[in-house]
């Protein structure tokens, strides 16, 4: 897939970390040459709202709305993490991502023990903008396990952009992450606002993804969500917002104006009973879209191929058959979300001179079987499934392939994963 | 899962097609003995609405609403059938169908061919309750070769009620299967209801999925699409009626009072545009519903995995987070598909005297772990994959065992059904 989403019949090739070349005339010696036999290959998928940290919660949390489910299982839990439960929860989590063909990730850590995560990243090969989370605000629930001051806060956000942004040859990129409006103080918002700006550093946070959050941001800044982030200084092109379920005509015009990125998640904007956000509109509208499981405990799933089949199908009762058509769906999980990050010149589409992110994706299965006359698009959104993976590469190293993880000992991560969930249950009272 | 969807430690005996012991104490001596290592067993997916006729054209009629989808590609297709391509495409429909736990089916054909649907499903080992499609209206979009007349398209249902039905061990059931209200005269559906009655069969058929074929009921028939199939004598526990998404209020009450049995389909109705079914609201009211799929090329994938997190997601935003839990979401696609087809004595919970349907999901999977502290049936529901399945049992048989199928050769089917579809459709005008 090039930048005007042609389907090529050809060849390859990958120098280091970057695509030299492309088409049906290669002539090159490589150290390794794959017959794909047909199958796909394509951009790496992106996506741009996740929570590494979350990953070991997976199930720990179902069937609750967002601020219950935040104040009664998810910050406890993140608030009973240790360094070797981040690291784990990460990995797991990347390992999935990798099984799933996802070479990118825009992350959201939590409080503490931040570098763990960036750990897991550097040494599984990920590609990732991620950040410490950033909760200010006393009350609304908070436990003092993941209370912070305000200088601490913006302190530790600032040493690990100052340790981390740029490592892994450019692969792990930090952002600056507030959790949301309501977790944080106005002097905090303005100061990441301050900051970002004078690192030219992105901004990743949630926005008006529930009915009770907007309703809570309404009362204490007197102000709409989208309209509050815009008068501190955030919306902007170096802002990334998940979510936005709940936007008035003002806020939506706010996002398309200012190229605010929009992380869309179909999953766990339906599992957490949060609503069906606009997305059609929005992308009339002009708006930056691009598409993210969000944490597992939310979804269950860390798939973007999951992501993409919801993100077309949950809208056309509402908007018709035509509406977000797969080739559209296709493009926000790779070439939008390269734009998202600000690497739409080197990531999200094959092209020569873009960096080596790819996966290959079988259609040998039945479910897959025969293709005469099926659109590749339709075949890879409505079809596809993650255990069609067969090779994940990131930075031109290969990190899975035929299903198996080439950076992660998977064994012993499981015993590992085991015993920190055993451990973090434990902290917070659950066994 | 027993008739209490009790969880149980401990081992299944399967003596011939039966369950004959379950627990933590059997002593027997077994020809095989698997063990399970503490992966799933499950009684047998059962879907209540898919059309094997179909699988062949997946992926060739994307972005459509019902009634164009039919008329401007369905049917054509159907029409171009031969009896190899029949028997292909129901054997790509199985195979997916095994790879992913379905052990049992309600199936709908297409006019002609239908003892070639047939034989694959003998063939391959699926239980099914399958009919051959009844359409003797004329006009409507419906072509020539098509269209039947009201006297043969009874003979032939008949014809094959008399021939097929038991078959297999009993495991192919015949049910007489009318399209839809459109597509029938009043004196086949009343005749239907006479003869159903009559071999006390099952009647399948669509019912009130999208908005215009509703109205085109309205007008006439002059009645709501629900009251007009009790009219006739069709409703009732021996009538599954696919769909019900635009029912009024006396509608539903006549399903609940007559327990006609309704198919849910999530993914088709959020494809194809139709909307989303009040199954909270239904099931709420005492209707009887299961799942199902659907056909390829409205979903486009044949998975009761992806159908029962759809059916449990796409329910939440509007019905809030406990809408459609886990595990009642469980049951739908187990033992209230078997209660669906009149067969929950025998099928649809692992217990002894059962029929020995069943599949084995392994918890193996980066995206299962770890375990500790989460609900099975969220992990069955909201986690697992299809991909996930290790073994399919039938009548017990073994039909998949570690991804391979045992009762298909797949790369034989996998030839003849790329040819298959050349030749439908070469003989539609396609290529």
């Amino acid at each position: 897939m090039n930048a005007r989403q042609d389907v090529i019949n050809g060849d390859l090739l990958v120098e280091d970390s970057r695509i030299t070349a492309l088409g049906s005339n290669i002539t090159a010696s490589a150290d390794k040459v794959y017959d794909l036999q047909g199958d796909f290959l394509i951009p790496g998928l992106i996506q741009t709202h996740v929570h590494l940290c979350q990953t070991l919660f997976r199930g720990q949390a179902d069937d609750l709305e967002l601020l219950d489910w935040l104040r009664w299982k998810i910050w406890p839990l993140e608030g009973g993490h240790d360094p070797e439960s981040i690291y784990d929860s990460a990995l797991l989590g990347i390992g999935e991502l990798f099984l799933g063909g996802t070479t990118t990730i825009v992350d959201m850590e939590t409080v503490h023990h931040t570098e763990h995560a960036f750990q897991a990243i550097l040494d599984s090969g990920i590609r990732a903008l991620s950040g410490k989370v950033m909760m200010d605000e006393p009350g609304g629930g908070v436990l003092p396990s993941l209370q912070e001051s305000t200088e601490d806060s913006l302190q530790e956000s600032v040493d690990l952009f100052e340790k981390y942004h740029g490592q892994g040859n450019g692969r792990l990129e930090v952002a600056f992450t507030p959790r949301f409006v309501i977790s944080c103080t106005d002097a905090l918002l303005k100061e990441v606002s301050r900051l970002a700006r004078e690192k030219n550093a992105f901004v990743h946070t949630h926005a008006s993804e529930n009915r009770s959050e907007v309703r809570v941001v309404e009362e204490t800044r007197g102000m709409h969500n989208v309209v509050y982030l815009d008068r501190v200084g955030l919306t902007g092109p170096r802002l990334i917002l998940a979510h936005c379920i709940w936007l008035d005509d003002e806020e939506k015009e706010i996002l398309v104006r200012s190229r605010t990125r929009i992380a869309h998640c179909p999953s766990s904007n339906l599992k957490l009973a949060s609503g069906v956000a606009a997305i059609p509109e929005l992308l009339k509208r002009g708006a930056e879209i691009s598409l993210g499981a969000d944490g597992a405990p939310c979804n269950n799933n860390l798939d973007a191929f999951v992501e993409m089949r919801h993100a077309a199908l949950i809208q056309k009762p509402f908007c018709g058959p035509t509406a977000m058509p797969a080739r559209e769906v296709f493009a926000l999980a790779t070439i939008a979300g390269a734009r998202a990050i600000g690497h739409e010149h080197d990531l999200g589409s094959l092209e020569v001179g873009k960096k080596a992110d790819l996966a290959v994706v079988s259609r040998q299965g039945l479910h897959n079987w025969p293709n005469e006359g099926v659109d590749v698009y339709s075949q890879l959104v409505y079809q596809a499934r993650s255990s069609d993976v067969r090779l994940t590469m990131v930075d031109g190293r290969i990190v899975m392939e035929e299903r198996r993880l080439l950076t992660i000992d998977v064994p012993r991560l499981k015993e590992s994963a085991r015993r920190s969930l055993e451990r973090v249950r434990r902290r917070v009272g659950l066994n």
